[in-house]
Parts: structure tokens; sequence; C-alpha cells
């Protein structure tokens, strides 16, 4: 009878659910990025309140507490949808030139708390204003003048906005941006490598008008020529020819996507939207298959910053220190992915929803790609040659699940990848590319030059300025439970004394346990030193304490003087590595309001506290990246430039985790029927 | 007329030639490496004079002069054969316990050099006299009383030979080696993680005799459980588990391989093959779009030297300190490999020999393979909103061509990849798998452990003994044409003194020429400089110096002391960059006769006088690697760990190489048909 039932359910399911409807139909995830319906809600009820002359600058998940989360996951399937933590989001909106922080619960349809910010600094900058502003230039008289004085068609110039920091001023700052422009016809789409250079309005955001401007001087606008990055605008020759070349997995993807819980190989994890950070990765853990269960390793990780300043400290450049995720927003500027091109034909994709100005959800279609890696690497080998009459080789080929989003700030993309592996090493990977920042000049040779230009003279007239690229990633490791402590494993000289030994020197490995913040602040490079997170409490059958480590990234140290106003605001930067405790409101390496900040609010003056960090539930700041001086090769569209670190299990796991692992079939397919 | 001449040629072609003999039949190159039939000629050659008591240890390629083999390539076809350099094998044998430098020339078949080595050190070990003397020992009867002790069968014994280093003996180090053992049976194939320690045997090559040897201690040897990695002998649960996924060409390959000579996309270059360096990539150009001409960039690049250095300093282990290239041969320890796992399916396979030490040649069966990377990685791209009313996005996939080979140096396997992309870059990568080098200990648990054990402790009584992994690379780099120079492109802080500024601070870059040898030995990490090997004679258009720069792999720093013995035979790690002018006879950054070196003939020592570099044909050295701390994961196999560098077009190139390529096209096959 029971198994009739069951029949019986099993039938009405697959009547009424097609796979994908039914996937959507699961249970939704507590750290689910906002819906559309939901930021619907968000506006109507905001709107109940504050009527329209109210813009919202940041809409996002307000997450639930992390015991509720981890409680909801561990709660069995049927319970599951009880035990849902209430659903609120979190809303920073401007109103009467005031920040607002407001939060909304979604059962029960309310505003639960509202606050007026009242410290130095703006939100994120939105795309609806920024348009707005840049516009408003076009009716300004004194920038007629300016393209009449150039002998500028109007209808060419693209305007932009760009955010200026501070620079010591002690009244409070408005909150202002630049407004600059670009030559923009049809002999080339790449406005960026083209700037109107010489004349720049100020823009006040709150007022929406221009409250300065200035024409400091006329100055070539690079040609066109050359500049172009469109294939359809190109003449031939075309080249290097690349044959073409795919990914086949004939059993289909090995992972699943329930909503945004993705499952693959040994991992489980969830991947979460925000339209400051962009990615999050959640809940990641990994499968042991001697313990037979789910072990934890991430938390919770993202981009929480990314710092660009440029080293060109004249009039026109010397505010262009930009903060990607504060300022401008690394989720809102995510790129809608293409497939074939941007993911292999072997990816799936996952759209994303941010709310514009007005609080009306914007799509992101395919926002996300999700794909299985196949670079031809290999996972482990061994060759034995020295048993009699026999040749051992063992191999096991490697595959990784990739999470890929790109952010593409303006002129600069970045392609941002967390890369998960069979053996438990999670890599985190940036991509650079896209377009430089680039100053106008009078120079078409460097023969010509007798001074600092502040960058490399790439074509005729255009300068690629110095900058660098700071990126600062949040990573709450919970490596096997939440209690963790952060070791330095110092690799140190033991000078031999015993005459009987032959060696004069070894090195060993001396440990150091941060017991405070203070103790945690690692600048990488100059001592030989595995930065650990470990599990204090649990320890392998051998006695090794359980932990996972970070080999570092593309390492840089900031070359700004630390009183200098970007740096103080960019202090995050200081150290490659800071660990702080767990601090729900500790989220933003660069401060909650960057636009404008002082530097108040950042990682550097948490860390200040000095709070005590070991064996307690804490969060690994990493920062990486590059100083770049441009070459022509970077021009007029960058090849990628990548560098990224790796979370390794280090006596996480009894032994290799993939010992038992065995090669994904690889086939050649040399009889195909292709569907494009 | 000259038409129907032509149609005949080419149909008596067609008739004549299959593709693959025609292939077969190239013109040969005078870079190729020797071939089977002329290691017999060699040895016939040879035996002539020194009859059979003479043993081979190195034979290679006795290189033309770079100016005839620079001619050879730029002559035409049809004269090509006429011009090639005469060839010859450079040929290190022992004859009555010396060294002889032998060089043979093929077209006279004649000895026309032979030189007597009267200095430090020992050549290359041979398989085969490694074989002879771990076998000794089975006839040696304190070696039966060290096993009757144990109560160890002998069949269940293996023996390896082990470089013994030079601690500061004033008086001539005679050639020996220590056996060691390890217990082998059925219940693992893992014999490295089964030492048996406390006992050790010296054998003097020469003499190929037992000179000393030592029982010290008894100590458990590590159990067999847990140790196997061959899956047939595993016992379920597998896992992680791995979908099938595969790399489709539709079109066929992207390259081809003539001989040794490779195309693909707008690189051209040559695959070499050494016994002790293994795989040389020479005279690697690339194809310049614009310019419409091939373009130089790498001469030659290959492993010069990698140096082990283990850091147990007690009596069993100070001497661990390996030179993989100098004693024991990164070439002829190269495995073959496996199609679909060590290499994809679209891999094209290529055979290398080498002499044993009889002379006679040994195949080793895919040696290297050759594929077309499609990793789903992005080569660059860009998505424009500001452009109103139309949204651009351009992305090219990227694909690379990988040479890859697998160094077995007994237990441990190094993966070591050349990759060259469309874009200019040469990669150049190391992956580190196989078996640690364990030694046996008293130990189970860690709660055990009261002084330091030079390790981890992996399983019971095994432990992982920490060790370093320096890489030194060969790169005569000749960016585009011989006369180069060396320049660190420093980036240097400047404070800001005009009180009108308001930034305090920018960094700007200072260039800065190396004159000579010293002005080029660089330790990475400390400075932020690019450095960069330019062509001071050519300029862009606009004016910079045509180069190509380093981005360091994984940097290290040695950590024994600079007096310490097997430092100053590894001298040459003590910077990661050192710049010397061209000498072909400068090609083994730690000596031509590395066993028992005293350092008197490393990258280090010729460095010291201090030569000029400036606008010369020179040779970038780079050292990078790993220091090992050893875990858990990583027994009784472990998942690769790899690290690279990167050779980068620095104003090379007039604009983006890459601009007008196209995407590969990326097909997605659901509809094929499997052929294993």
């Amino acid at each position: 009878m029971k198994t009739l039932i069951m029949f019986i359910l099993f039938f009405l399911y697959m009547l009424f659910c097609s796979s994908i409807e039914c996937n959507n139909n699961h249970i939704p995830h507590p750290l689910d990025p906002l819906t559309p319906s939901e930021f619907n809600l968000i506006r109507t009820i905001i709107l109940k309140s504050y009527k329209t002359n109210l813009t919202f600058h940041y809409i996002g998940l307000h997450e639930p507490d992390k015991h509720l989360i981890k409680s909801w996951l561990s709660s069995n399937s049927k319970t599951k949808s009880l035990q849902t933590p209430p659903r609120q989001a979190f809303i920073i909106a401007r109103f009467q030139k005031q920040s607002l922080e407001i939060i909304v619960d979604f059962s029960t349809h309310s505003i639960i708390s509202t606050k007026i910010y009242k410290g130095q600094g703006y939100p994120m900058l939105t795309f609806g204003e920024q348009t707005i502003a840049s516009e408003l230039i076009f009716s300004y008289k004194p920038f007629k003048d300016s393209l009449n004085k150039r002998e500028i068609n109007i209808s060419n110039v693209l305007c932009a906005t760009f955010t200026t920091g501070w620079f010591g001023t002690e009244e409070r700052t408005k909150g202002t941006v630049k407004v600059k422009c670009y030559y923009n016809n049809d002999d080339s789409a790449n406005l960026y490598v083209r700037p109107l250079e010489g004349f720049a309005a100020v823009v006040d955001l709150d007022e929406m008008k221009i409250v300065s401007y200035s024409d400091r001087y006329v100055i070539p606008v690079p040609k066109a020529e050359g500049t172009e990055y469109r294939a359809s605008k190109m003449k031939p020759p075309f080249g290097p020819k690349l044959k073409g070349i795919g990914v086949s997995q004939h059993d289909g993807p090995g992972f699943t996507i329930e909503g945004h819980s993705v499952s693959w190989a040994n991992w489980v994890f969830h991947v979460g939207f925000d339209i400051k950070a962009g990615p999050i990765i959640s809940l990641a853990s990994i499968y042991d298959l001697e313990k037979q269960k789910y072990r934890e390793v991430l938390y919770k990780g993202f981009i929480s910053e990314v710092f660009v300043p440029y080293q060109d400290p004249t009039e026109e450049w010397y505010y262009t220190t930009y903060f990607d995720c504060g300022e401008y927003g690394f989720g809102q500027s995510m790129s809608s992915l293409q497939r074939f091109t941007d993911c292999p034909a072997n990816a799936v994709f996952i759209d994303a929803y941010y709310s514009g100005s007005d609080g009306v959800p914007v799509k992101i279609p395919n926002a996300f790609c999700i794909f299985e890696k196949y670079a031809g690497d290999i996972m482990w080998r061994h060759t034995e040659i020295a048993i009699p009459n026999e040749v051992i080789t063992e191999v096991r080929s490697d595959v990784s699940l990739i999470v890929r989003a790109v952010s593409t700030v303006g002129n600069y993309d970045y392609v941002i990848d967390w890369e998960f592996k069979p053996s438990g090493s999670i890599k985190v990977e940036v991509g650079l590319t896209g377009i430089l920042g680039i100053k106008a000049g009078t120079y078409t040779n460097t023969d010509q030059i007798k001074e600092d230009i502040y960058g490399t003279l790439l074509a005729d007239n255009t300068i690629g300025v110095y900058h660098d690229h700071f990126f600062t990633y949040y990573l709450d490791l919970d490596i096997d439970g939440e209690a963790n402590s952060f070791v330095k494993t110092n690799l140190e000289t033991v000078k031999v004394k015993d005459h009987k030994i032959l060696r004069k020197s070894y090195w060993t490995i001396v440990k150091e346990t941060a017991k405070t913040e203070g103790d945690a602040r690692v600048n990488i490079g100059f001592k030989p030193s595995e930065l650990v997170v470990v599990n204090p409490n649990k320890k392998t059958k051998q006695g090794n304490t359980i932990g996972y480590r970070l080999l570092p990234g593309p390492i840089l140290h900031p070359l700004l003087v630390n009183d200098d106003y970007p740096q103080i605001r960019g202090a995050f930067t200081n150290y490659n590595v800071w660990v702080t405790p767990y601090n729900k409101s500790e989220k933003w390496a660069g401060g909650l309001y960057v636009d404008h900040s002082r530097g108040d609010d950042t990682l550097a003056v948490w860390s200040l506290r000095d709070r005590e960090i070991e064996n307690k539930d804490i969060v690994l700041w990493h920062t990486m990246g590059f100083h770049h001086v441009p070459s022509q090769e970077d021009f007029p569209v960058m090849p990628t430039l990548s560098g990224g670190f790796e979370l390794r299990p280090t006596n996480f796991f009894e032994r290799n985790p993939v010992l038992k692992t065995k090669s994904p079939k690889s086939i050649h397919w040399p009889n195909c029927t292709s569907q494009h």
C-alpha cells in the first residue's frame, strides 16, 4: 500500500514538474540573493513611508546570524522549511541629503529598523545618478564653450563620473563626483582611449547640479586608428588563427545546481550575489571519504574591496584612486557572460538581480557561469621502475569546478574565478583585462619626453597611467568548525653546533599562534612562513592539528606613504594578511561608506582594537594584486593578466583525499554531429 | 610548361610520400637530439679505441655555434641541407678511474677531441652502475646480518643508490654512493614510504665494491596499510567520482610537428632532449602580424639544475641534498607519458632516446606530449555600456600550446610544462607530485615527540622530511636579435613637495640597466621591480625599447648558511635571477661534474668574473621553487603542487598581438560516437 502511494506521489511529481521547474521550486536557501519580487516588495514598503524622493544605493540580504544558518543547514529536509531563519533585507538609501540604513522584514512586510548615518562618506554610486550627472553637463554653457574651443561636435562626446576621494579637508565633504568626457564616433568604440583631457565638471549628487567647472588646457584627442576592438569593424588580415576546440561531456555535467546551491564531486557550496561584492561563496564543505561526512571549510568568501590608485599627481588625475567595490559596486558592474567565449560550451549560467536607484529590480542575465575545467592537468602521478620486472605508472587527470563572474568597472574587466579541486584546494583567481586608464598627452615619441609623464606612451598622444590593483578578499574560514586559530609556521635556519655533524645548518619550523589581531598582520615575502588557519580543537589520528593553509597570490605592498590620503582610506592594503574575530558588521575592508571616506571604518582601524583571535571564529583577509606599468601590448585592449591564491588542506585529511579517485573518462570523439 | 613540371613534381611527391613518411623525411634540424643510429655510431667509434671497459655517463649533442644555427635557419629550403652545420656529439665517459671528455664527429666518423678531466666531482650517475651498486649489497654478509637482526626476508628488500655530496674534506673525494634499502612486498608498491632505516652501505663506483657499511640502530618499518596507490589494488569505496570529460577538435590539431620542430598559431620552436636537462626548447619565434615576419624570443630554455636539500642533519640524512639534473639526470629520468591521464586525448607524443652506460640507445616512448590547452580561459574581453542604445561585448577565448614531460627521479615526479600563448607569453610551470622522501621513526603520535624530528609525522613510524625544491632555468633570450640588455624597472615612491598638489606621494619607475653581472643578481620579493630583457637597439614606433619581462615563479631563498657545504655546491640558488654573457660552455648552473662537486664550477662562480652584459648576447637564469613542509595530504602520494613563471612581451609588439585574433570555434558536441 505504502509503495503504491509512493508511486502515485512520484507519478504526480513527474506529471507536474519538469526538472527545471522543480529545481526552481527547491527549498529557498537563507543565503539566496534577493529575488525580483523581494526587491519589488522592499520598494513598495519603503516608498509607502518615503514617497519617491528617495534613492536606493544598496539593497542586499540582511544575513541571518551564523548559528541560525548552521542550525537550518543541519536540520533535516522535512523540518527545513519551518526552521528557515527570518528573511530580511538591508538597505542604504539617500533621503533629504541623509544616508538611511533600513532593515525590511519580509515575513511581516515591514520596516523593522531605520537609522540615520551621521559619519563621513557616501554610499556606493548608483547607475541612475551617474547617468543623470553625466548628462547634466550637456546643457552647461561653459562645457559647450570648451567643446567649441576644441572644435568638437557635442554629438561625439560621452561623459562619465569619477569618484574623487578625500584629501585632508576638515569640513564635511559633499557628495560630489567629477565628470570627465571622451570622444566617441563610428571610427572606434574604444572611448576610454580617447579622453578629452583638460576640462572637468564637479557635480553635487544630492543637489544634482554642477558646482564647479574648470577648463585648464587644450590637448590633442588621441586618434581612433588602431583602437577598435570589435572584430566586425576590423579589416583583414586576422590572426593568429586558432582551430576549433571544445569540451565534451558525454554523460553530462558532473555538478548539480539547485537554486544557488552547487554540488560537485566532493564539494557542496552556495553561490550568492551582492550588488557591492559581486560573487559570494558560502558554506563550502568537502566530503571526507574516510570520515564519511561533509566537513566545513569556508563559511563565506568574497572580494571585499578593490583599491586602484593611479600614480599621476597632477590636477586632472591625482584623485583617481578608485575603490571598485565601495564606490562603483563590483556586483552591479557584473557583465552578462557569453557562452563559448567567456565560458566554455559546457557551462551552466545563473542570472543575478540588483536594485536600481529607483528600487526596481534589474536583471543581469548569465551573471555567473559554472563549468567543469579540464585543462589537461595531472592530479597526481607516480612511475615506479625500482620493482624488478614491472613498471608501475598510476596517473589521475585533474578536473575542477569553476564559478566565474566578470565585473566591468568602466574601462577595466575583472574575471573572478573560484575554483574547487577534488584534492580539497580552493583556488581563487582574478584576471585583468579590458581597457587601460588613458591620459591624453602631446607626445608621439618617447624622444620628446623630458619630464615624468606618470605612465607609458602607448600610441600617439596616448599615455597609459601607472596604477595598482589591490584585491582584498574576505575569507571566513571555518576549518572543521567555527573555533579556529591562525598559525604562522615559520621556517627558521638552525646553525649546527655539534662538530660530529657534517652539515653546518638546516631549517626547521617554529609555529607561532596569533593570540591577538596584532600578531596576525603579515607582509608576505620577507620571511619564509606557511600561513595556516587551524582548528586547535581537532587533530588527525597522528596528532597533527587540522588546518588549511594560504598559498598567497601575487604579492604587492603599497608604495604610497602611509599618511597619504588615498592610503589612509586604503589602509587595509598595508598588510597582505590580517585576521579578525568574526563580527557580522565587519564585511567591507574599506568601510560601508567608501565614497569620500576618511579611512575611519577600515579593516586597519578595526584591527587596532587588537582583539583576541585564538580558538575563536575568525576571518582571514588576504590582499593580492599587481603594480601595473602599462606596455604597448596592453593597448587598445589588454591580454588577460592573471594571478591567484590557493587555500590548501594541510593535515585536514588523514591522507591524500584523492588517493582513491579515478580519472574521469577522457574520450576522443572523432565522429560528432555539432550543435552550435 | 613550368606549370606542367610543377604538377608532375607534385604528383611524384604525392605518390612517394605519405604525409607521415615525408614528415619523417624532413630536413634534419641541427638541434635535433641524437638518434639511435647516432648513438650506435658513437659507441662503435669509441669502443674501437677504448674496448669495453669504459662507461658512458653523458652523451649529448655537441651543439654547433649559435651563428651557424642562425645562418642555417635563415638559409632557404633549397640550400638548407648544404648549410647544415657539422653534427657532433659530446661524451663524458669513465675509463680507468678518469673522466674523459670526447667529441665525436659524425661526418668523419671519428673522435676529434679527447680531454681528461682533472677537477673534482663526478659525472651523472648511470642507471647501469646504480643497478649494479644496489645489487652488490645482496651478497654482502653484514647486510644479511642486518636483515636477520630485523627478521626481514631478503626477498622483500629493494635497494637504491644515493649521492652523498661533499662535506669539506680536503683530500680527493672518491666516486661513492650510499646504498639504502626499502621494504617491498605485495601489500604495497609504495616502497619509498617503507624505508629500512638505520643501516647503509657505501659503494665505490669505480671499484664497484662496498667500501664501508654501518648498522647503527633498529627501527620499525612503517606498515603497508594505506600506502598503496594502484587503483587495481584498492578496495571500494572509490571517490570522489568525476564524470567523463574530453577535448574535441573537429578540424584536427592546430599545430604541425616536423621532426622536432613545432609550428602553432603564431609560434614556431624546436623541442630537443638532453639526458641531463630533459626537455630543451630552442629557437622560439613569434609571428608579428604587423611586421609580417617571425621575430626571435628564446634561443634556448631548459631546466639547468634542480637542487633538493633535505633538512635533517642526522647521520642517516645529512648528505641528502640532491642535484636532480647533475647527479641523476632529468632527461634519463623522464617517464613515458600516458594518453588520457598524463596528457589529454588530443595530445601528440614524441619519443626520446638516451644512451645507456654501455652506449646502447634506450628509448623513452612518449617522452613528450604536445597538445592544445583549452581551459575555458579568457584571452581578452571588454563589455561597453557607456555608448547609448548599444551594449558591446567582445571576448576572445584562450587556447595555448603545451609541451609536457615528466621526470621521475626515484620517488618524486616533476611535471614540466612549457606553454606558448598567442598573446606572446611563454609560461613555464613545474608540478610536484609522486612520493615524499620518508624517514622511519618510532613515533605514532605527535604527543610522543619531544625533540625535533626534522619533518612531519604522516602516519605511524612515518616522517616526511622537510626539504626544498629549487628549479634553476637557463633562459637564453634573444629578444628580436642577440644583443640584449637586462633592465630593472624599479618602482619607487616619490614624496610630493609641491603644496599645490593634494597627493602626498605617488610611485614612478626608475630604469636601471645592468652593466655587469654583479648588477644583475636579484633576490626577488624585497623591492618592487619589473625585470626586463630588452633589445636596446630596437624601439617601437612610439620609442619604447623592445623587451620581454619575467613575471617570476614562486620565490624562495636558501635557508642554509652560505658556507654550508651543500649551499656552496648549490650557490646558484643564492639569487633568484642572474644574468651572464652567453658562453657556450656555461650551461649547467651546478657544474658539469656535480656528483661530489665542491662548488667551483657553478653559476655563482662564473658570475664573480663580473663580465659586461650590456647590449650583449646574454642568458637569464631564474630560480623558483618551494620550501616543502609535508602534510598528511601528501601521503602516500602527493596531489600536484604547481608553480611557474611567465615571460611576457613588454613593448615587444606595437600593440596587443591578439587584437585581431578570433576565438576558436567552441562547439558543443552532444551526438558523438566515442573511440577509446
